[in-house]
């Protein structure tokens, strides 16, 4: 603590990463990245785009990736915000949608990062308890409410919400901005982006980091009404006129034209997780059905947090959450088949009956 | 205005970039960008980390840029911070420093940035009237406030102030944070870097945009004791954990590692903005003394806003600012010799005697 401090950081309780620690080796199934690399096209673009223009600020507009983004989904250039990583663009979403005073609504088990926005920009929030089975309880969602933050697939459950039910929930909060938070949704998921024209208070989040493979890039996107849109770029240019450089601009722009790599890779993702899930089954654990990179799963005999600890001292990085609820529950990423065959073996091998 | 805005933003007024038209080729003296380009070294760094590790996020904490800079400065890892440019850092310390209720100090002219911030975050304000000559009066800044934030060299008067008159603000100000915004330092002022260990209030902002002509690609620094450093990290923590990509990281370190190309650009800068000043002063205009990579000019004769016209009509793009004392000047970026004769060849030819 410091005298030199605001009074909103002393106070606050930062978001702590999945760790990425650097003394050896780990598999990695702790952060939700994906195992297979950007396709070639964008690493050719980055290396073309490595020249004497550097000298130059980027376009603040970022036209050409919103234009290619728009294209890609139907929109118009105008129904697309781009920003660095979807974290950034949901601390912007926060300053442009919600106000101190009436309380904004998200889950009680999702990503934890809400609550540190809520905090950082005195937004007050009520946590909507997930039902018994960690589904989102669509009827809690329309009372009164200063606006809405929900993830689909939820995280770090993996559950998936039907578009039906995001509709109910938009029909029913007309008043205020409701974020649908989609950076898991190209592993299994409908977008809900289908529902924007018909919806001025919808506004979708999504992010290259996972189905797109490239967390090490900073890039994500919003889509939805013109007027949405322009409440973030009044933000972004109140806070930083560029967030995206155009080494970043460059390689997102062929993240989004490659698209059949970008099938290839999200269908091997969900091959391989559905294969897992089984053999976890087998073992006996509970496995959430997931239409994330990750699954979320319990063991009836042995606890999470033992688990979390052997996985780690065998080489295997994944996430514990020490939070009530779930805190006999694994987040595992999927990763590559290879890592996942080592992964079930261990798991064998600590859940074996002695 | 939208019925979906927050309060805040229904009533701020964003800061408006230098624009970056794309209607034909300019020669562009607006945005203090660098006319050379970044080392050839950091061009290569890129295209090395543009590898299949961009499936994975950045290091949070940007240990191998931070101990490059720190090695740079002769100071600890732990007194280096990092950011997605300088305005981005100027957003965090305003978050981590400043708080509602007791105004902090700023010049009434300086980067427009500053009044954007504090409407931003509810921070109140009060400039600091520069003096007849556009100098920064010390004397005012030894009042009580709740913070300084002071540029040196000063935007967009280019005016540097000697460390010494910084060293009697920090010691009558030792229980808040002054800011030293050193985004032009490097074109011949000295930094006030060497006064950290003596200063606990002290943060310095840094950019890379500018003398290392990396504008592009979004790396900005502050240095400051461990607390400061570490209310800074708190913000990040509670906003974007990684606000600088894998690409940008390699490329900044390469950009301190290689002094040599340093020195000969901000040598050549300099070296032109000192014919220019001389070349424009003959022409009858004022000059204020530029320790910057831009000028801030004005003539007796020929308005500041039909020359920016005029200027814009042959090709070349200043910045006009239409604000009260400075109306009648241009701030003019430093470009390549090649540039700036045909600036000043313009700038005869619309002010030659008719």
């Amino acid at each position: 603590m410091s005298r030199y401090w605001s009074e909103i950081i002393k106070n606050i309780e930062p978001y702590t990463p999945g760790e990425q620690p650097g003394d050896k080796e780990y598999i990695k199934l702790n952060t939700n990245e994906n195992p297979y690399p950007p396709s070639p096209k964008v690493l050719e673009a980055i290396k073309r785009a490595a020249d004497e223009k550097l000298r130059l600020y980027p376009d603040p507009n970022c036209e050409e990736l919103r234009t290619t983004i728009a294209r890609y989904y139907g929109l118009k250039t105008e129904q697309v915000f781009v920003g660095n990583g979807s974290d950034e663009l949901l601390a912007f979403s926060f300053l442009a949608f919600f106000n101190p005073g009436k309380p904004i609504l998200f889950p009680d088990i999702t990503y934890s990062f809400y609550e540190v926005y809520s905090a950082l920009f005195n937004i007050e929030y009520k946590l909507i308890p997930l039902d018994d089975e960690f589904s989102i309880p669509v009827d809690m969602f329309l009372a009164d409410n200063g606006g809405i933050i929900i993830p689909n697939p939820n995280a770090p459950t993996a559950k998936y919400l039907p578009v039906e039910s995001i509709q109910e929930i938009l029909k029913c909060n007309t008043d205020r901005v409701v974020i649908i938070d989609e950076a898991y949704i190209d592993f299994g998921g409908d977008s809900a982006v289908g529902l924007i024209q018909e919806f001025p208070n919808l506004l979708i989040l999504q992010t290259l980091s996972k189905s797109r493979s490239l967390a090490g890039l900073r890039v994500g996107l919003t889509l939805g009404q013109e007027d949405l849109i322009e409440g973030l770029n009044r933000v972004k240019n109140s806070f930083n006129s560029y967030t995206i450089d155009r080494i970043a601009i460059a390689g997102a722009v062929e993240a989004f034209n490659d698209y059949a790599y970008f099938q290839e890779v999200r269908a091997k993702v969900i091959s391989t997780r559905e294969r897992v899930a089984i053999s976890l089954s087998e073992m006996g654990f509970k496995v959430l059905p997931s239409k994330a990179n990750f699954i979320f799963v319990s063991h009836p005999t042995y606890h999470a947090s033992i688990l979390f600890e052997k996985l780690r001292e065998r080489g295997i990085l994944v996430r514990y959450f020490n939070k009530p609820r779930i805190d006999n529950f694994l987040r595992v990423s999927i990763g590559s088949d290879e890592e996942m065959n080592r992964f079930l073996d261990v798991m064998r091998e600590l859940t074996a009956i002695k």
